[in-house]
């Protein structure tokens, strides 16, 4: 089975309510735009595909009970807007406003308002449909490079951070690749990050490999280059919050340190992103901005001191690969591509093969 | 000041209850071997060289108060072995312990009950007075070799786990070597790594900094990296379980990563260790049985939970680092030497520059 971080069918939204986890499971019910703006905003749900997705369902079930009524082209840019305010860092909701609203645009120039109505849920469960689609894709060619150098043995994976199915529409990126593999039989075992300071990996990670029945252990940050010296690890995959032209590449913070230590010990290193991740307007790395957060992430956890107080912290929640250290390669719904191959492939001049 | 952890007079010894901090600075008064026993045991006091010094106190001041009466000797013998087993891989008890008998044999066969006693009480109050001195000729040595690199210019130091005043007798070892810099004027900041998965970065050494007034920063393990990218760092500094003749490392896990990650900066790489951490007996780091601990340390916190329930977890309490990362040197009481050069600086055959 796989975990259902979203359940959508027309007219009704529950999505699982992350902040309870690992604790309890419980599904919340998403009836409107406002609904959806909350559970963003409250990390109900995150992810930066699954916040893109879970914002534009909320805009369909809402459209679906009647939302709008005669002036839809104004609720739904106002929707958009809204939905895009909770969390503006999130790079994929602003994509998928922009897109959205642009398809709008231009059915309302031939279309009644039911019409347009149909044709823009029409489009939004398309977009659900399309990140499932995609992330199996990015599963099926991440499994297949990385099998392609141990033609029979299982493989033992190293990821960091939540990538799979609560961080998406349903199948994940980089824990899409190891869904992938388990599926084909061939994992013998996932390693994944607690992923300080926010604990993705033993929160959420941990979660949906227990519930999937991944053969998978839960380590520190800190024990990670030891265990690709003492566990045999196969490939080190992960996410991207975003990649940018020459395949530099932010995500979670750590990752930046799992590289080298992936590169000191020869293990290939792969970058798992839909393209809609890949951002070919920046031309490196240097042009990120990275995020930082409150001290209270380190300080305290669930509401109890863990620090020494009057302590000075940084929080920076990203850091930023160098593409040298991306040796394995980058993983997206068109193939697994070079850095250097990333900008012509995805602007059509490169095909995978 | 100096933060105080074990306030030792003739007769009297209180320690600072480090399961309390940081929350609560309470001392805890230890009359009897079976008091020195119990703060070991419970890890109220923790770090190699603390536990063997707090053990020898705890036996002095059980002497002072007329312990043992008149067979001594058979005393000293069977609170040395209680001792020794409270936490039976803190290599420096067990050493002390040899040592203690030793003398104890030796001076028993000469001496009345009376003077024997006052002969032991002696010996134990020198480890305490040398603990410090040697701490302090570390803290200075380190200081001078990286200052050594950087004329002019503050520095700034990246450290991991507590090796302070916690974990000494009194000064510290890798935290001695900020210490001194401190001292010196010449430390601009010092980063401390929480160290999990038991954070003695984030109680104990972030508890030291701010007592001592240290600028400090606290930062995950994951970000030690990015820190080192970002923030100028001058030398990463880390204390040792054990050296052994070749110069790989045994230390708190997470040490392996920091000096892949130096490496890859180009940042000298220090250990600071006393010569009684190190051990000529064992030829290579292949040779240091690594323990592991309880899963628990990385699924809960305080007894909350903080990983999804039924995970599998690898916990290695340390980790070997190999010689060759050991860019910086190997900080003593003796000087500062290349891993290559320590056998015959400790057996004698090299002195410090």
């Amino acid at each position: 089975m796989t975990l259902e971080a979203i359940r959508y069918r027309p007219g009704s939204l529950q999505i699982l309510n992350q902040l309870l986890l690992p604790q309890e499971t419980v599904y919340d019910e998403i009836r409107s735009v406002q609904d959806g703006y909350e559970a963003i905003k409250s990390m109900k749900v995150r992810g930066a595909p699954a916040i893109a997705i879970v914002g534009c369902l909320s805009l369909a079930v809402e459209l679906q009970a009647g939302g709008g009524g005669e002036d839809l082209v104004s609720f739904i840019r106002d929707s958009l807007s809204h939905l895009t305010s909770a969390r503006p860092t999130a790079v994929n909701m602003g994509r998928a406003a922009r897109e959205l609203m642009e398809f709008t645009e231009n059915e309302s120039m031939d279309k009644s308002t039911e019409q347009l109505r149909e044709s823009v849920i029409g489009w939004i469960e398309e977009m659900l449909e399309r990140d499932v689609n995609d992330n199996r894709k990015i599963g099926n060619y991440g499994a297949q490079h990385i099998l392609s150098g141990v033609p029979r043995d299982s493989v033992t994976i190293l990821t960091h951070c939540n990538t799979g199915s609560l961080a998406t529409a349903g199948y994940g990126t980089a824990l899409g690749v190891v869904r992938s593999l388990h599926a084909l039989g061939r994992l013998k075992r996932v390693y994944c990050t607690e992923t300080r300071p926010y604990n993705q990996g033993a929160r959420l990670t941990a979660y949906e490999a227990v519930a999937e029945g991944f053969p998978a252990t839960l380590i520190t940050d800190s024990m990670a280059a030891l265990t690709m010296r003492e566990r045999g690890i196969t490939a080190v995959v992960v996410g991207a919050d975003r990649v940018v032209a020459n395949g530099d590449t932010a995500n979670k913070v750590g990752t930046y340190q799992l590289a080298i230590a992936a590169k000191h010990h020869g293990i290939p290193f792969y970058v798992a992103a839909p393209s809609t991740s890949c951002d070919l307007s920046l031309e490196s790395g240097r042009d990120i901005v990275i995020e930082e957060r409150p001290p209270e992430e380190l300080t305290s956890i669930n509401g109890v001191p863990i620090a020494a107080p009057g302590i000075e912290v940084w929080n920076p929640a990203f850091d930023v690969t160098p593409h040298q250290l991306i040796t394995g390669g980058i993983i997206t719904e068109l193939g697994v591509f070079l850095p250097s191959e990333l900008q012509a492939a995805l602007t059509g001049r490169l095909t995978a093969l």
